[in-house]
């Protein structure tokens, strides 16, 4: 019997989480702290008052605010802007799911997808479908330009991959940063420059009023082109409205871009007559680049929980002013 | 002025590649060592007795015997098999081609396509043909099992990769070997062990006697095909005559194989009716997986012959008896 199911007046967990792994979440939550601790919406019952911990993922905005006692809400994902946009959100602490594993997750996806642009490998499978046999000239990895915008704990871990791969690293974040071997621009003032010198550009922003929409075609047609990569290219392994979907098509049909890999869109899922899911350079997946074992993610909750219960401060909380 | 055009009596220095890289090749040489010194097969001209140093690939058997005073002969690519089968071949030192920048290449290439099944890319792009939105179970990379066969520089270095990547890498040699972080099978008897531990087993091993046709129905049925890449992959970036083309179909069709990505066949150009080309299930690619810049090639040949007049050790020489 775990400590936390000996004491039954010890603050409940609700869960409200869209997808097929609520359920999984569910058995987790109830494995770890016992089920009479555990409250799974929409059959959570009311009152909330005994409600400390909410885990959420695209839960009804003003369920938070049902919650008179809560303490902390844990996002099980790593955007929030769903989360940010109640208008009722109470002023609790919001944890942001933060783990290495979300970061190796989402650097696999940034690192394959930048080798199948570098080694061109759409044009292989279409020599394949003709069973055509001819080499193209192949750069190294260190003749071509990979940016990465948005440098937090995932951003840099691509990156640190990106590099052992052999690729030529920069990045660009909000404010100031410094990243080992990386060349770091920012800001407004230091967008154009990171552009200019970009080929492969990988997006891994947060989705706030201040990106919505900055992946557009005035940005895009920045991005460098005669480089050794053979053209430009985007991954958008961030969130899906950073980018404007019209303009990556008008930017691929214009030359601006010679491909795109987009795990991530304004609407979701895809709807089925986006000329997204047909371009012949672009690769669509379903929003699962950071996809991670929900095992790792209630491990961590159980992990801050037991912080709080000590008194610790929460880890990873979200600036509800940057928004992230 | 280089200081070997202006020595007229130097080792004269014959070229004989084939493949659309040979008239690079030959600019190259002469830019690097005078016009007056560098002799291009097959308008070399008789005798060859002035030739000290021989450039070559998939060159002619018995061209090399044809030069009785040459010093050593330089070999433009990573696998000796050609050249070794050579029945008149002289007895002087053979240069293997051993760049980091040929390292990163074939790691690039393993890189890739380890993603490529790692991610179920193919069946990704297949959802995206049908425009369909469906997220698949994904394991971290932690829980899927790499074994490389051939660790020597390559084998080394894409282990590397692959374990900053995430991946549990194994590895088998011929000889024993230690790499660091690296579980090390080793001969025969360390094979099918290393086989049932491997669920992507990626093939970096030279065409020699015993290695030909070791890529067989037989081996590939020992892979594990249970575990979390969700089936056994195979990525051959080696040589050729290493796999048998029939038995990689029959594997992949009474599944013994989920996958395999192919640069390298013993019959090349792959022949047009091929099975291979049209198979759902396999990735071919055109002997591409360590194309280098004839430029870093042709100045790791100078280097070495610099060394070679200093009086100093030729580097990375073949072991005729081993066969690479």
């Amino acid at each position: 019997m775990t400590r936390q199911s000996s004491v039954p007046q010890a603050d409940a967990i609700l869960l409200a989480a869209g997808g097929a792994q609520a359920e999984l979440y569910a058995s987790l939550l109830r494995a770890r702290f016992g089920a009479q601790r555990v409250r799974v919406w929409p059959h959570a019952g009311e009152p909330l008052s005994d409600i400390g911990y909410a885990c959420l993922w695209n839960a009804p905005h003003g369920l938070p605010a049902r919650c008179p006692h809560l303490k902390a809400i844990f996002n099980l994902g790593a955007g929030a802007d769903h989360l940010l946009a109640d208008p009722e959100l109470p002023g609790v602490p919001i944890v942001r799911a933060v783990h290495r594993d979300l970061s190796m997750r989402v650097t696999e996806y940034v690192a394959l997808h930048v080798l199948m642009f570098h080694r061109r490998q759409r044009r292989y499978d279409e020599q394949q479908r003709a069973a055509v046999w001819q080499a193209h000239a192949q750069p190294g990895a260190g003749e071509v330009a990979v940016g990465i915008m948005g440098l937090g704990h995932i951003g840099q871990h691509a990156a640190g991959v990106l590099r052992a791969l052999g690729f030529r690293v920069a990045g660009w974040s909000r404010t100031p940063k410094r990243v080992p071997g990386i060349d770091v621009h920012h800001g407004a003032g230091g967008l154009d420059a990171f552009l200019a010198h970009t080929e492969i550009l990988v997006c891994l922003l947060p989705a706030t009023p201040q990106t919505e929409g900055l992946l557009n075609l005035a940005l895009l047609r920045k991005l460098r082109r005669d480089g050794a990569a053979g053209g430009a290219c985007l991954i958008n392994a961030g969130r899906g409205r950073v980018q404007v979907d019209a303009d990556i098509i008008a930017a691929l049909d214009e030359g601006a871009l010679a491909g795109a890999a987009l795990d991530v869109f304004p609407v979701e899922p895809l709807p089925a007559d986006s000329p997204l899911w047909r371009h012949p350079r672009v690769t669509v997946t379903p929003h699962n680049a950071g996809d991670i074992a929900p095992e790792i993610l209630i491990e961590e909750v159980a992990r801050q929980i037991a912080r709080c219960e000590r008194g610790l401060p929460l880890e990873y909380t979200i600036d509800r002013a940057r928004g992230y």
